[in-house]
């Protein structure tokens, strides 16, 4: 169990990584590698060199670049590198995400693996003495029971590399009952049995669980909720995007805490940082691609 | 606009409010409106009188008792005291909610109105200089666009008797932009604009704006969102119980803020207290009710 992302900065120091940044036409993504220059992290540049020269005189640091023409070039490069151990983590600079994701989802040079891409968000808040994952939030809209499936695999597979032995997983809903009117709750309920079945290993499944009986014990004897999951969730999985986007913000936005977010499911950690986080939010989510290089 | 909910505690402090309690023999319920007692709220006890009178000896408190058979009839005589004048606020003990919710909207003997019954979060966390409200969390699971028009007309009702002179509604989503993949987003258009025509009064509505957008004004910037709600909202419409549900309890479990919670659209305030709810909480839900009544 991590209580701190502090934990895995201190993980991460001196491990020499590089990030492929497609379209590195973006100053903030760049400034944000150089941040975090002092983990050991490095990065080469995809994108029209004339521009990314500019950016990089303009905030005075050096990385080589890879003139690219287009958005599709930069983002198809920049996975390349990757696939060819040149760089360890793919970053979003200013192409679409869609347009990256093509590129790392290439059949033929990509990053795909059978696995679905997905989002976790790590995140640190005063309110819990321990990190929690929350996925997915930025990625799948709202996940079909397979796909929800796959987003605890990815989700628990990122936890076991943090150290993680059996990973306890919170199925979220707005209520810890099974409701019919509440589909969210059905699937909980599915998903809990096929843990329990073996159908999801490596971790321990329970839900529909609320977010205060998933996170606190207190809440859960108040409600006479058992199980090994019940107040000790490490990884929260929610019905849907909009739902886990607005959990990860409130860690921010309600919380002043500190959010670290990855795309999983591929062959590295993929980085999509928003311009609107802030500045520890990017270097933890670099600590965190990197601890999972 | 409200900083803290010390605020509405300081506004309704030495008001006489009674409160009627459903099902009185929940010492939960009776305990906790004993603890606000310094706010000038007293209560009358709807229960079987044996077990409320046991209760109330072991708390070491007196409140009138009306004996009741069984929790419909406790019910419906908790909501008839509220429809006389004899009572303020209902509160729900130990009966179901949907009892409860049955009396409340009894078409003869209920404190019905034409208007939905909604569930309204007032939230006050240190990410925060102000206290937002989060609706729908509590009541209705999926609200239809219909439906949605009357949360906010329930939620800005609310905001203008605490002294909002125009509140500002953010429709919340994942994205800010439109997306025909996220039903939330086309419907936030829809509020939006419906407010622009008219059919929505007494407020600013826009949306869809993420949570960062809405609250923040750095993020609304950045993000390039313009308009009088962004990085100013008041009242945060989710577009499902879930969501709500969720974004209500980070206040407490992520932030240690505090809330009160309060069901909206009917004649009277109706408080509907949880027990794993945290004591500071219940002392909010019920200045936030007496503020209302």
């Amino acid at each position: 169990m991590l209580r701190s992302i502090d934990e895995i900065i201190e993980m991460v120091k001196g491990k020499k990584k590089i990030i492929s940044i497609a379209g590195a036409e973006d100053k903030e993504a760049i400034k944000a590698v150089y941040e975090a220059k002092e983990l050991g992290v490095s990065a080469i540049l995809f994108g029209k060199k004339e521009i990314v020269e500019k950016n990089l005189s303009e905030l005075g640091v050096e990385y080589p670049i890879i003139d690219c023409r287009n958005d599709e070039e930069a983002s198809r490069l920049a996975v390349k590198y990757v696939v060819e151990g040149k760089c360890h983590i793919v970053m979003k600079g200013l192409v679409k995400t869609s347009t990256l994701l093509k590129a790392v989802l290439d059949k033929e040079c990509g990053l795909r693996t059978e696995r679905l891409l997905s989002h976790v968000t790590l995140v640190e808040v005063p309110g819990m003495n321990r990190l929690v994952f929350i996925t997915d939030g930025g990625m799948v809209i709202r996940p079909t029971l397979e796909q929800k499936v796959q987003i605890i695999e990815n989700a628990v597979s990122i936890a076991t590399k943090l150290g993680y032995e059996m990973p306890k997983v919170g199925i979220l809903a707005a209520v810890e009952t099974v409701n019919p009117d509440m589909p969210e709750t059905l699937e909980a309920a599915m998903l809990a049995k096929m843990n329990e079945r073996g159908q999801i290993k490596g971790c321990k499944v329970d839900g529909p669980l609320g977010i205060d009986n998933a996170l606190s014990v207190y809440a859960a004897e108040v409600k006479g909720i058992k199980g090994e999951v019940a107040g000790h969730a490490d990884i929260l999985v929610v019905p849907d995007i909009h739902s886990g986007n607005f959990l990860g913000k409130s860690a921010v936005y309600f919380a002043n805490g500190r959010i670290a977010g990855i795309i999983a499911g591929a062959k590295a950690p993929v980085i999509v940082i928003s311009r609107a986080d802030a500045s520890d939010s990017k270097f933890a989510s670099i600590a965190l691609a990197m601890a999972l290089s």
